[in-house]
């Protein structure tokens, strides 16, 4: 028999199919007619020839559409009698979703602790305010494009390259570790990773297992303690002695693991330990068996003297895994980070690296290793010292001026934010900031358990003028 | 007392501080010789005037370390009597190496299974003969860069955006996937990877737990392998029939949470599963519950006919999470891949790429939605399936030439590599060939078991015409 198949509708099948090519169409047309069983096998189409002229296209395309539909087994062409539907569509209709019990025993419930949101509105992610952002107006974008236009047509950085990372960006990263942050390290004990999240992630993906314990400075970091909650794992808050983690409040014996802390500037209440304090926490870490985390994540900006060194420099061997970010210093986007082990540790890092995400962006490596190796990033985080100082110091005085008395201003030598501390619904005004068009994060949301603090986190490094006044005032509008 | 510190030496105290700034020179050498006790709590140090004259340095260099050792704690500058170390060292010496025990329980030993190699030389890793290695000097860079100029002045593009992916891009490669591979989606439910390498892995996250289990076709992908690999987790083999998946050998019944497979161009061995044996697949994922991985690696480069769709497209909300990669329809080191998957799945995995990777660079995500919205990407596709066709072609023959009766040559519409089949020890051939300076790798390295077939997997796209020769008679010349 011949086929009925209504030729003349074709074209307009499926809105999915619009816009084209026109074998394409002809294809998904005619592959899901014989699919859901409107043609059945026996059907015989009509001849190349014939199909053409109907729907005016070239029969070219019609006997590629043909070809491409035998050759997936649709169709069967029998030579000197026609083409023939083949496929036998399956006996019962397809229930292609997987029953709901399994489906979802399949899908077991994404991490609880502190559940972070998934989607984020661009807009909503760069609000003045918001605490982590650099002030991308003030990143010498000129000079960065220069470099990467003298890189660009360098073929071989389209290819595979090391999994541990571009090798002369290791070096840049540690000469200037070495000279600007006195950590002690060589090229080969940095990983290059995609910003300080996946180092935290591989951190907690070697050492952290079923039944582990560790420990974490509370309130801290958010993004530490999503990449450090595992299944099975037991996340224990130290607090804090007002703006610095609290030494005696270490356990004196510890099964943990891990300590993840900020010890040169405390994130957020921006506190710093000092150097007495640093060797006693390595003493206890020695003592204790736990490895440190130590999140170097903007000293770069400290205000008051010169930036102060890592704690991973101190002495030799120290039990410090140093994780660092670009994100911060250069730009977020950028999407680059740094961690700096010791040399038996770096194989396993490594491989993991390889197994969850595999190498860095190449010319990108590229790009930025020249822009610290020719001086440029040194220049640059000179100048944002200074760049960030002065919004500080405006900030400081609209607080003094407006808000005096209604908060408490800490971290006086933060370097891209500062906390306003107040008892009270902080969720509460962070959402009133948002209606105003502020991005400030409640310091409720930095606990690891019931937020013991409250206040403002505010972000003030991409903030203008006129927004740092703009945003005090709206602080200070709050009920 | 007045310090004995040596001062003349302090320029090469420590071959590690010369080539620093005299500043942090001085600084890492008065701050280790009080960490180390060769300067005493008490201990007076010279006047930043005759330090400095000492030294033949500025003094007011000499003076912004002697503030920073103060803020730091080190010393005290007492007016009318001088400046003073005032930090007392630790009663014991510093002991900061975790002890042994505790260490090594804190290092749990790196995955086991397939454990892949951490370290790969750059030259290594792109030899002519290497698997999955597109020709790099056949990408248009030009084109590439020009793109890159045209947005590299963005710096809405330095900042965060959406973890998902930049929204821009996802859109694109939602419009590539129905249009090119059939598949059913839209731009909410594409997120963008660092490389198929971390779908793979955030698809582990997801879904699997210890006590779970993964059907995987053998031979098959070792990167799939790796990052499907987690603890307690037990990987079941599905072997070949010749080269693609048996669907006989798959479980009437099974736990399996995933099976892992690559139905339109099986890796390596490069066969194709016909539609009916496509519908039997997403019929049994539906009845037994089981979520299909459908990796989608390098359709684009079939040669004969048109790229077969995908089986994620045969039906509607077919149980498959759908990956692929730009890494050989662009080039692998723009470390970019997506994720396809139902919309209720969407938001577990967009928060899982944020705990464990954060964003994807933004600029290379907007060069890379231009580059497919403006047809480039279309046209380098087509472009290379012809120029890999002519390389293969031209492999074939040599093989016949050279090669007769030595090898079995499998999968004939092999897109990037095809398999030289053979008893006998292949990883012995593939160190030979290492030797000669090609990177073929031994068939018995994709096998999840004991190697039931083995042979050598040649790349052939990056391959020129003099290397193609030269590799077959290397290969001729085994033993």
């Amino acid at each position: 028999m011949t086929t009925s198949l209504p030729l003349t509708d074709l074209h307009l099948l499926d809105p999915a199919y619009s816009g084209q090519p026109l074998q394409a169409q002809l294809y998904l047309a005619l592959s899901q007619r014989i699919l859901d069983g409107r043609l059945q096998p026996g059907d015989r189409l009509p001849s190349s020839r014939l199909l053409a002229s109907d729907l005016s296209i070239a029969r070219n395309t019609v006997l590629a559409v043909y070809d491409q539909l035998q050759a997936e087994g649709f169709i069967r062409h029998q030579p000197r009698s026609g083409t023939f539907v083949d496929l036998r569509p399956p006996p019962k209709p397809l229930s292609p979703t997987p029953t709901a019990t399994k489906r979802q025993s399949a899908r077991p419930p994404p991490p609880t602790l502190n559940r972070p949101a998934s989607q984020r509105d661009t807009d909503e992610a760069n609000r003045p305010f918001t605490p982590g952002l650099p002030d991308s107006d003030a990143f010498p974008l000129a000079i960065w494009n220069r470099l990467q236009h003298q890189q660009e047509n360098r073929r071989s950085l389209l290819n595979y390259d090391s999994y541990q990372g571009y090798a002369p960006l290791r070096q840049a990263i540690a000469d200037y570790l070495r000279q600007s942050r006195g950590v002690r390290c060589q090229a080969e004990q940095v990983i290059v990773t995609q910003g300080a999240q996946q180092a935290l992630s591989l951190i907690g993906e070697l050492f952290l297992h079923p039944g582990d314990r560790v420990l974490i400075e509370n309130p801290g970091y958010r993004g530490a303690r999503f990449a450090l909650s595992k299944p099975g794992v037991t996340l224990q808050a130290v607090p804090l002695a007002d703006t610095v983690l609290d030494l005696n409040q270490l356990p004196a014996q510890t099964d943990a693991k891990l300590l993840y802390c900020t010890p040169t500037h405390q994130y957020p209440l921006g506190g710093i330990l000092d150097i007495s304090q640093r060797l006693q926490l390595l003493d206890w870490a020695a003592r204790t068996g736990t490895w440190i985390i130590e999140d170097d994540y903007d000293s770069e900006f400290h205000f008051i003297n010169k930036p102060i060194a890592a704690i991973q420099g101190l002495v030799d061997n120290a039990p410090v895994l140093y994780v660092g970010s670009f994100s911060k210093t250069l730009f977020p986007a950028l999407r680059l980070g740094y961690l700096v082990v010791p040399p038996d540790l770096v194989d396993a890092f490594t491989q993991l690296k390889r197994i969850h995400a595999g190498e860095s962006p190449l010319l990108t490596q590229a790009v930025t290793a020249a822009f610290i190796e020719q001086g440029h990033f040194a220049r640059h985080l000179r100048r944002m010292r200074q760049h960030y100082h002065g919004k500080w110091q405006q900030l400081n005085e609209q607080i003094e001026q407006r808000l005096s008395g209604q908060f408490r201003a800490v971290a006086e030598s933060a370097g891209m934010h500062l906390v306003l501390e107040r008892n009270g619904d902080d969720r509460a005004w962070a959402n009133a900031m948002q209606q105003a068009g502020f991005g400030p994060l409640a310091l409720s949301e930095y606990a690891l358990e019931t937020p013991q603090r409250t206040g403002l986190v505010i972000g003030f490094a991409n903030a203008s003028e006129v927004e740092i006044r703009q945003g005090v005032a709206a602080v200070a509008a709050l009920p």
